[in-house]
């Protein structure tokens, strides 16, 4: 017999990217940013690291949402923080789809959709992107009160361009949740969306473009009534003041976000094309990774294997659409080189074997 | 129209106790330790404010659970960490309560879980206390998947022995949460409960004894198969690698927790006895705070309000069975003084003006 609900004893759990033990590994796994956090985030760290600790931190995290405001220029009243932008998609399934309903986003995408659909009890409803990864038409018809769209999508690294995410939204009934994690790598981003449209939540998170993955803060953006509601389902004291200190001064240092993240679109555009000259097909990538196929004969999940004995890890994902792919993240100059050269040599060793 | 839930529509939102801006307040109104943490965990923390943040932390915790385990002398398998103990609570009430069905606890107590049951859809069943605050026996007889039980208990102070609460688990059907927050300020606990009974979750919390609230992390320890299942309900990373490494030097650092809470006891017998002295009628108290009920012909709303004219903050809750009384953490020596000492002062000048 199980306590736990039927729903939760039939799922599986989201599993995360792999964590390795021990050093030596050249990590292009889970998207993590090579670079490390501002200097300016780790002096507000360190100042915060105080007595102060023993007091409960601002509910609302409003010394973020000021200075958030003020850098994005929106109202603090339409910003929300979450414990990773994660946090945040979890309160809105949460806080729009009842047990059985519908939660609508195309695939493939980021796998924790599913998992926090079957957590509320909801119901996924995938809608298949094309080949090339172009809005799909159907995604307007679900009827779903929610309906998540990853921009540029993971694990795809693609993009909608804003206006037709903007007439998505216009199409649908119930909310759309625009989860911009990549955002920052992009030429492009929706985030003007939450201002004019009262459907729309957009989401950021510090973890890949602000080099904080382990500090976990994410933050919505929506129209007052939207983060109001939301509000409600969140835990009293979601983001810790560590979190609170760092993510604001993250926030503040645009300057360094932005040499951060153009180090790493140069990484990109060098690694896709090495890849391609390979005999990679790549996707044209909008974030900080590239989705690439092995040229024949070699099978993705071989290669995953070899590269991991050789202590390069990168992402596999064994399921429809991608299981002929590698998710590679751009990671720093010398890492990239150190992946590039052991696929050379892989391909060199095969073909000796041809010969 | 609502973009909303209609259960989430209805609800109120959980109301965090009020946090003062501006120094000069006596704040004894949220239960914090007047204390600084160990000077160990300000250590670790700067230690762990470094490059490194741009990883994931681990998802698990495991640095945590191995260090809790040797301390509790449990296994790291039966515990699970979350972002504050509300988060676990919250992850209790989804994994084991459908829409619709009743989670049971004990009235008055924490309002969270009438918050976390709206949150779910689920509904709450409160089994009101009897005046001395003893265990209601029907509180076994509702039938509910999950039963919660502050231990001890929140605002009243009291506690219900480990025997009476291993009897209620025994006839209980479904998962009974010993809610522990306070149980490192009381003179028993619950701890040995999730060993020996495959229905009991005991919660821990980091926020009040070891003066973390700013910090949000909490524990749960249980049966290997109840963590397992809660913890396909957490999200992936839901503790930040700071929270990790300050958490892991709290719980390694016991001598320091016993000299703090040795001090609050101390201050708590001081502070009661004089409110008895004062002609408040006081609950008996397990905790860092004590009930306690103004001599006629004061009012608890009142008086909360003159003492909150003066700077002195504490906690008064505008329900039934609690609006004649106020909760009052137990603060640093100081604090209680000149709590103590206002009191005094509005009580002798309402004398005054009666004569």
């Amino acid at each position: 017999m199980s306590y736990f609900r039927s729903d939760i004893e039939a799922m599986e759990g989201y599993t995360p990217g792999y964590q390795p033990k021990g050093s030596g590994w050249v990590k292009l796994n889970t998207n993590e940013n090579p670079y490390p956090p501002s200097p300016r985030v780790l002096k507000a760290l360190r100042k915060a690291v105080s007595e102060d600790l023993r007091k409960y931190p601002g509910p609302m995290a409003d010394a973020f949402r000021e200075a958030a405001a003020d850098v994005l220029g929106t109202s603090p009243d339409c910003i929300l923080c979450g414990n990773g932008s994660d946090d945040l998609l979890n309160m809105a399934v949460r806080a729009f789809c009842e047990q059985g309903a519908p939660v609508a986003f195309p695939y493939p995408t980021y796998s924790l959709y599913v998992t926090l659909a079957q957590i509320q009890g909801a119901r996924a409803v995938r809608v298949e992107f094309p080949q090339d990864y172009r809005l799909p038409p159907e995604l307007a018809g679900t009827g779903a009160p929610l309906t998540i769209l990853c921009n540029p999508n993971a694990p795809s690294g693609t993009m909608v361009c804003p206006e037709e995410v903007a007439r998505l939204a216009e199409n649908l009934d119930g909310v759309l949740i625009v989860d911009e994690a990549y955002a920052e790598f992009a030429s492009a981003n929706c985030l003007d969306l939450h201002r004019r449209m009262d459907n729309v939540i957009v989401m950021r998170t510090m973890s890949k473009s602000y080099s904080l993955a382990g500090l976990r803060f994410g933050y919505a953006l929506a129209s007052r009534a939207l983060i109001r509601g939301l509000a409600k389902v969140k835990d009293s004291y979601n983001v810790d003041a560590l979190a609170i200190a760092g993510a604001t001064a993250a926030i503040r240092d645009q300057l360094y976000l932005q040499d951060n993240v153009e180090r790493i679109r140069a990484t990109r555009r060098h690694m896709r094309a090495a890849l391609q000259d390979l005999g990679f097909e790549c996707l044209p990538s909008e974030t900080n990774f590239v989705l690439a196929r092995p040229p024949e004969p070699f099978a993705a999940e071989a290669l995953f294997q070899e590269l991991f004995n050789r202590r390069i890890l990168v992402r596999y994902f064994d399921e429809p659409r991608l299981d002929e792919w590698l998710r590679i993240t751009v990671g720093s100059e010398k890492e990239v080189e150190a992946l590039l050269n052991t696929l050379k040599e892989i391909i060199a060793a095969a073909r000796t074997g041809d010969a």
